[in-house]
């Protein structure tokens, strides 16, 4: 891989981003680094004010921040009224890896000869596309992934290595999907006739909408009947697990090692944070944050932010309290039956 | 992949259910749905009474259903004890996949020469199957999956693309493996010398009894010394982590993202939630289920139902009980002082 | 695989273990197990008191035990300060992988031109090395592995099947990274515009120190700006998710389904139990162990244990402790006002 970063200058930047610069504009830059860590070929950043101490002393050939902190900023300034968005834009223009797949299917691929490829695709070695796969133009498709029958792709989707689509697997375009996610393996569903237990073929399909993200490891399952639908614009992290006909609405995102069961729908601009738990057939409705961790077992209907556990705490401590989580009820009761006396008291 | 399902009668799948058909019985379907999705090519079923008040507006060709449901049936009835089982049943008669896998080894599959394959093996693009390997009839085998040398997997396995088993893996028959799981790696084993770690080699297996079903992505290890072993009809979901020398008794089930530490037995007929955790050297008794999210650090003795955490609730009133819990013991204590002062006063 | 294990006697143990031996030291053993499986040609060991009980029965060949349980032994004894080090270490010997790979390029990989490949490297089935990829001596590529562009291994790191390296991912000597895992994949990195997500192209790198194990379908995810960094001697098990820029400390370990969220910083000898959480931005010091499935948010900054969650208990007393925890806050603050109009009556 050839660092095939353009040099850009500021101007460049300035112009691309949007962003009213304030300075020397024929710089030239190479990369993107922390306002502590840039050097002089390098853009920074201030999106935090928690940042703002190490703003002084950098030696970044420009940063990017809102207009109130230009005046105090020692190198070129880049304005912009959200400077986290303009270095999410800059990130992605001096990405190495942005052009990095040259078009073509390589020889050791195995595609069946009725799937249909998009103009300039990019299928890596040992890849397999099984029959009836339609894939956009752009579609980069990474080394030993499989793509199983029926399944569509949109244009420029991007596969890392060793992604596994089951049949029948429906993409949107611009997808990112990281290594070792499974897009359409089977729901748990099973049938007990008293003894024990019978599959039920999930039948259903997996959709996912235009610009989504599954990050490494992470299980999208298909749908039972119906399908499991994943809308625009989620960005799911690594390590979570999706069950048979969830439903996640638009521009919500999902931290790593999250885990949602069967049919529960999630609504549109929802965070769910890290190790969540949601049990299945609820109903999560629009804005909703559950922090780190949680379960939730209960439909939320109103936005807002929700917790569930206890925090952390040195371990002795701890063991004391957990004890006396046990006799919370008791607790409780013996605690209304003092007040009432206290009240036949007074 | 060709629609390959059969269009059968109502009559053949009242046949193959030991059903009792009330209605016209040469209708053709094709599949399945729910009471509010069902067309007139489909069946339907109603296994919960939840969903009895989608049952007269059905457009369903047929519905599985119990005796005490047929007359309100407005189409045809499927008469069952177990309606869910016949859904089961009927599900797995209309699956596409049942037999999409024509037998033989593709040519870009890599078999050692001593591996031993049953009738109508079939081996997809990319496969491994190291030496020493014996695979049953009618074994298949997902594009670009490992099979380790001298494992072992019984008639009717069928593994999915991108699976993984390590070296001595014995399977029985009827297997379900997903994409992404691996079976056999090391279990956590290391010696530590007072300055770090020495890896302990896990000499032992993993042992899967006849019809157990793995989700994709999980991860069951082998042992250290002697095996881990899951028994028969034993069906483990998505994200599950099994350490080393871990024993599930047959016909329990799994949910996604459990993860069960090393040395702990789990009985037979058991349900683990998703998310739960079992801590190591635990022995779990038959017929004990664990709600979701559940830690269980202390073996568990008597079949019940079991849980630990606490529910989720909005954030701000989260905080303030969460800071009461870490004064829980304080809370007790106090509470106990002040009991004792009012016995005095009595 | 054949049975490539030497045939050792107990003298050429004792010696490579540096025990002393007590008893017949020409007796052949083939293998290891615990003490009540052990059978004549096998050695067994004692590092635990509560396995003190099963010394007096064994039929082990020896036993590897410390000087103070030497004379209760009825079998050979093999006396060490740290039987349990032993055991590793004799567990390593014994391992019928350890030879197992011959050197040699298995003619399915496809390896580029410019890749660097140290001595005696074996590269498996389907393995595909990309550009500018160095392997360092002795390196171990399983079957259906990916190297992305430009990484490197150190000499002696043993990738089993189906690892995926992303590129630019450094990793140090005598790594072991097993199947399923994926190291170097995106961090989860996105902008809100106040309508939607904006890819942050993660420019960082993810660099592994010597010594490092990472267990079946565990994730460690690139750094957005700078690296994720994962010290020497850290050992990692199954279903971990390590986040970007995450730094972990040597000779740390963390058990299964650990999920660490960006940039939080893991001391030096650290161990996190199964299923742990870390929140975002925290520095844990050095020495600091947290139980199983604890939730930390915030720093730690004395070693010691730290806990969270409440002991599972049967579930209908659960339900009622449950509702108790909601109303703790107001349960303390009544609490509070009962000990004021105590303090008054008194």
């Amino acid at each position: 891989m050839k660092d095939t970063r353009t040099h850009l200058t500021l101007t460049e930047i300035a112009e691309r981003l949007g962003a009213r610069l304030e300075g020397d504009g024929d710089r030239r830059v190479t990369g993107l680094a922390t306002l502590k860590d840039a050097g002089p070929d390098q853009v920074s950043f201030l999106a935090n004010r928690a940042y703002l101490k190490d703003l002084p002393a950098t030696r970044a050939a420009a940063v990017i921040l809102v207009a109130d902190h230009a005046e105090a900023c020692p190198v070129t300034a880049l304005v912009l009224d959200n400077p986290y968005l303009g270095y999410a834009e800059l990130s992605r223009m001096l990405d190495p890896l942005a052009d990095a797949h040259r078009p073509g299917v390589h020889p050791t691929a195995v595609v069946a000869d009725d799937a249909v490829l998009g103009h300039d695709v990019s299928i890596g070695p040992h890849v397999v596309v099984e029959s009836g796969v339609v894939l956009g133009d752009r579609v980069v498709i990474g080394a030993n992934s499989v793509i199983g029958a029926d399944s569509q792709l949109g244009n420029d989707c991007f596969l890392h290595a060793n992604v596994t689509l089951y049949h029948g697997v429906l993409v949107g375009e611009r997808a990112i999907l990281h290594s070792g996610s499974v897009i359409g393996g089977d729901g748990f569903g099973f049938a007990h006739d008293g003894a024990g237990w019978h599959k039920i073929a999930q039948l259903g399909g997996a959709r996912l909408g235009n610009d989504v993200e599954v990050g490494s490891c992470s299980s999208i399952d298909r749908g039972a009947l119906g399908d499991t639908v994943i809308g625009n614009d989620v960005k799911i992290d690594s390590q979570v697990q999706i069950a048979h006909n969830v439903q996640i609405g638009d521009h919500s995102a999902l931290a790593g090692c999250v885990g949602i069961a069967g049919s529960t729908r999630v609504g549109r601009h929802c965070m769910l944070g890290g190790g969540v738990g949601l049990s299945g057939h609820l109903t999560i409705c629009d804005g909703v944050q559950v922090t780190g961790m949680s379960l939730v077992t209960n439909s939320i209907l109103e936005p807002g932010v929700y917790s569930s556990g206890t925090g952390a705490m040195e371990n002795s401590q701890w063991r004391r309290n957990a004890v006396r989580f046990k006799q919370l009820d008791s607790i409780a009761r013996r605690l209304g039956r003092l007040e009432k006396r206290g009240e036949g008291e007074v």
